[in-house]
């Protein structure tokens, strides 16, 4: 079982700046029991976040995960981080699931995209 | 053969704000060939511009990769987005490696890390 495995294959596109954009970088610990239920229930509460534009994530097999959420403002993200489901989950992690980790908070400036034709 | 063998499994640390991030989400083609040489001599590159802090990167098999660098300010990553062999392993990108990607240049305002005891 894959996690995160809704997840289509494709960039989150360019969005117009600014907006909001949190990289969480994180080296997991071995024990991931319930990991894959919670982030499946946290995929599901961001998108009711009103402003919430989307997210990127990538795990190397054995290495470095690397989850990116796009927001349309601060006061989208600082919504989200707030939400009490979500602050349990982070509770969780640092008891459970991440050996490490570390979290960005930025205002994106600019943005491009590239489709093959 | 794994890309990116040399890199460290820990997640590049919280810096002090403000500091600038170039996040790069990337689906890749069928056709690698070149890419980890020419990724390799990259990262050998950016670690001569000065206010280059690291980088952090996660790829997905099959799916999507994240590369996330972070520079102490705009000036420096605008020195490395303007490096000729940069500018040339991007276009030799768009021509071969890359089916489509996102770049969101951004300015990060607050970071934190955590590491487990």
């Amino acid at each position: 079982m894959s996690d995160h495995s809704q997840a289509p294959v494709t960039p989150v596109e360019a969005y117009e700046p600014p907006y909001c954009m949190a990289v969480f970088t994180a080296v997991r610990t071995p024990d991931q029991s319930g990991y894959s239920e919670t982030n499946a229930r946290m995929e599901d509460l961001v998108k009711d976040i009103p402003g919430y534009l989307g997210m990127d994530y990538a795990q190397t097999p054995g290495g470095l995960a690397i989850t990116v959420g796009y927001f349309r403002d601060a006061d989208a993200l600082t919504q989200w981080q707030s939400d009490a489901e979500h602050r349990a989950a982070q509770r969780r992690g640092q008891a459970q699931w991440y050996q490490s980790y570390t979290l960005h908070v930025a205002k994106v400036e600019r943005s491009h995209g590239f489709t093959r034709a």
